[in-house]
């Protein structure tokens, strides 16, 4: 049988989603409780990556298992193996052909900060400062470039080599609320650290260091120098993937 | 010259705002940086304690110095030495009769709490975890009995002997944004735990673990064995003070 996992997770405290040699992983602990649960080795497959500090609200995973356990018997016994900064939300059975990754239409991120001349110790866990002014009308309309199909290679870091740089931005809105700002985006894939580029990029161009055509500029060139810089990931959460 | 500090801080790390001998706290190492402006030996005199692990959005504290330094200047140079989850927001020179402590008019404290099955851990730093089903009505009815000038020794713990246990409840609101909940409530002081004992009652009222009278039997027995557990510190948070 097929599972598929809800997860929610505070990653300031981890190297990533996936499981690595140096440091430790959600994909990891979770691993190791369903181990537990399951009495059996499990692989987890998650939706895609999210890199060391970054959150997720609604990271999806599956596993395969044979077990009389219920769905929400394993979530329980894998939420009591978990530290309290990660969680698993749901387990469902999923059909053979769900595929946490594969099958993902699409997924939203959302980039937050906050405008101030002071830190906020009660929001840095998961948001950047901004010092002020920002224009936030320019970084609105720098962002309108980025809906729609493009090649968003300026918009990702070196190092990953994707078969194609080729993706769609399905929505991008700015929300303010007083000081907090987030970024919302839904994309039918995102490539490395894009999200973080664009935000990066985006800020730059509302304190006005960088003019509105810069994104545009960025679209046509392929040129990751013109862009600004890679934002921290503590801003970034994962809110959802969409099937 | 008296200034006055207008600080912001994440408590979790914190034994406290108070200088102890075991643990570091929030007064120890504001003190510290302002000995490194100043350069000199300084205290700070706070509005009041907050336990380990309770956070403050608006604390106030005074100190006397003679300094050249502006005070914006005395603000970015402590806030230069100080971890990211303790922020100086504002630093002003006030008249030599402002006492952060006894000048206090009013206090303002939420208690946070979420409603839900799971943990989140996008929010267990500020918040804690209520299981549903949860009776907001009937938290509202019996927190109406708080209101007004009572004899509140019933919901303060035992160890700390204050002169007089009467205090005035000017407002308490309970506040629903979806499974997010917020007990606000001002009043003239508070006795040693008394918001983290109002909102561990209010919640076992709303659970239905405790019939809504049990705060007017409380009030009236001065017995604080009627009440519910004294909730955890991370859901308190310092909103403000008022002079």
């Amino acid at each position: 049988m097929r599972y598929r996992l809800d997860i929610e997770y505070k990653g300031t405290a981890y190297c990533g989603w996936q499981r690595q040699k140096n440091g430790v992983s959600v994909q990891e602990l979770i691993e190791n409780a369903l181990e537990k649960v399951l009495s059996k080795k499990t692989v987890i497959l998650g939706s895609g990556r999210t890199d060391a500090g970054v959150h997720a609200l609604g990271q999806v995973a599956h596993f395969n298992a044979e077990t009389h356990i219920s769905p929400r018997g394993i979530m329980c016994g894998v939420n009591s193996l978990l530290p309290t900064d990660i969680s698993i939300k749901k387990c469902t059975v999923v059909d053979n052909a769900f595929h946490a990754q594969s099958s993902a239409k699409s997924k939203v991120y959302a980039y937050k900060f906050y405008i101030s001349d002071t830190i906020c110790p009660l929001k840095e866990d998961f948001a950047v400062r901004v010092k002020p002014p920002l224009n936030i009308d320019l970084m609105r309309e720098a962002s309108a470039f980025l809906l729609g199909t493009h090649d968003f290679k300026a918009f990702s870091s070196t190092g990953m080599k994707p078969i194609s740089t080729i993706r769609e931005v399905l929505s991008l809105e700015i929300n303010q609320n007083q000081e907090d700002i987030e970024i919302k985006i839904e994309g039918n894939g995102f490539l490395y650290n894009m999200v973080r580029i664009i935000a990066g990029t985006l800020i730059e161009i509302g304190k006005g260091f960088k003019p509105v055509s810069t994104v545009s500029e960025m679209l046509r060139t392929n040129n990751r120098r013109l862009g600004g810089k890679t934002s921290p990931p503590k801003g970034l959460v994962l809110i959802g993937v969409y099937y």
